[in-house]
């Protein structure tokens, strides 16, 4: 069954249960803000054959990582989600079943974090995409920012990098890895089609309480978010390569990882730029996978050391994800 | 120049200064909720071919049309706009004058209504669509639903209906309407062209507190609103065709318009059911095009009377727009 057999009407039927009650069926969604809270808001487009394709990814993971990219989002700026509105454009001859899939991959992820869709559009394209629009909250004084970092903050990372292309990888050629056990294996492939935003990290931070804080996720990669921070801060940062974590099943992959832990994408891990102090605690709460990367400087270059001899310019090496 | 040429960070550059200020650059945009309200987030996608296309719609249109038709989905739940988010997918090929003459369209839209741009995305697609979430506030204790039409409300339009059709009729066969004068050809161009929000009714409501209110916007056409406020308030209505107002501009065009007048649909004016007492003083202060053009009943089947003695069952007469 295709979606022209069952009309725009049919399509809306089947999508309602998928949405939180009460917050669709009128000309937009009513939502209630905390007092004391500001909104977040934050917009994603995926497109098919450019950000998923039917070879790597079902409906279902579609959704999941659609979803999960938004609330990343909202992770990033240290907010709660409040709810997401899908806009999605379909050729009439997508199957119905596909849809559903989606959703259900969209509902899934939403659940795990207590959030859910609160609106939306479907509409007649030749391609089909998915315009996300996540809504969050934050108390405004614990808004997490590019550009509040300071020089000899320590550069925390919630956790692995590379996994999401490493899984991708294996996504692609099957017949790669063939040193990996079966959970490596899946491991490094549910890290791409499963990621998880980091709002987890959020009631920690509330506890520590940081003096400064500084942030953004790094779905476009580990390199982007540093290059990104010090930017929009006016600061530089010194990395060092020995302490970057490489989770046991990329080091089985790969021995050397070193491109797609900086310049892999998609991990959507949070990096944060914090004084040292606070970061030790935070990394200690974190566990396996988060580490202090390195610090910012004064000087505005990014540089790649190697425990502390070596020294090499890091941004000229890496080209960051470009959308065109 | 195309898109192309300039890549993401190029076209992010010339893009920063139609949104804002303070708002882009970080994962999200944080924007502040005064107390008291309740946020309202409705979403539009418009695609290429589908929703507009070069022959009867300029870049700086499409802006201003996808800004205005979401501005009218808040003003429908009595919101006053907070901002938008774009999320727009481009072929790469795609003229970067385009793209700029598209975000002007869409902030000379939101300026008349004092907001702007907040956030967005880009990215590549093989078809240009715009993604619009338009961000709202309104106290929820005046918040306007569809369910909550009582029998016997006055059925009240904001303004006049089946201009913006006629205007598309006119940008799509530039020989007809050859009785048509100059300024009325223009009047009904515009009408498609450059669509106003009725963001202007929130105050003088504010100002009468009708007793009950339930309404939308008629978008998808005067006779699908009425439709979808009988369906969700489960009550009829008997709508005089005598008292639905006709513009002279379009009576110009068109002897019997009634099929664009209740199904041309874009014309983005209010559909309000309310007290009799309340909407004639609401009709007053409107002033032309405004009107009160029947009452809803018990009964829940929706009739075009004709003065008082035909009376056809008019749901049945008229297909809604479908999106697929």
């Amino acid at each position: 069954m295709e979606i022209k057999d069952i009309a725009e009407a049919g399509l809306l039927q089947r999508l309602f249960p998928f949405c939180v009650a009460g917050t669709v069926g009128d000309d937009g969604a009513l939502l209630t803000i905390p007092p004391g809270q500001s909104l977040i808001v934050t917009t994603d487009v995926l497109v098919d054959g450019v950000h998923f394709s039917d070879r790597t990814t079902s409906a279902a993971d579609v959704g999941w990582r659609a979803a999960a990219a938004n609330l990343s989002d909202l992770a990033a700026m240290g907010a709660r989600p409040l709810g997401i509105t899908v806009g999605l454009s379909l050729p009439p001859t997508t199957k119905v079943a596909w849809v559903e899939e989606l959703y259900s991959g969209i509902k899934c992820c939403l659940q795990q974090y207590q959030t859910g869709i609160v609106g939306g559009d479907v509409c007649r394209s030749p391609v089909i995409s998915v315009a996300i629009t996540a809504l969050g909250t934050v108390d405004p004084a614990q808004a997490i920012r590019r550009d509040r970092a300071r020089p000899n903050s320590a550069i925390l990372v919630t956790g692995y990098h590379g996994k999401s292309r490493a899984g991708l990888e294996l996504l692609l050629h099957p017949e790669a890895g063939q040193g990996l056990s079966a959970i490596e294996r899946q491991d490094l492939i549910i890290s791409h089609q499963r990621p998880k935003p980091r709002l987890d990290v959020l009631p920690l931070l509330e506890q520590l309480q940081p003096a400064w804080i500084a942030g953004m996720d790094s779905s476009d990669g580990l390199l982007d978010a540093i290059t990104q921070i010090c930017g929009a801060s006016g600061v530089g940062a010194e990395i060092d390569r020995q302490l970057l974590p490489i989770s046991p099943s990329l080091q089985a992959y790969q021995l050397d990882p070193l491109d797609w832990i900086m310049a892999g994408g998609e991990d959507f891990e949070l990096v944060l730029c914090l004084p040292q102090n606070t970061a030790q605690m935070l990394m200690k709460q974190l566990g396996n996978g988060s580490a202090i990367v390195g610090y910012t400087t004064e000087a505005t270059e990014i540089w790649l050391t190697n425990g502390n001899d070596d020294k090499l310019p890091l941004a000229s090496n890496y080209q960051s994800f470009q959308h065109f």
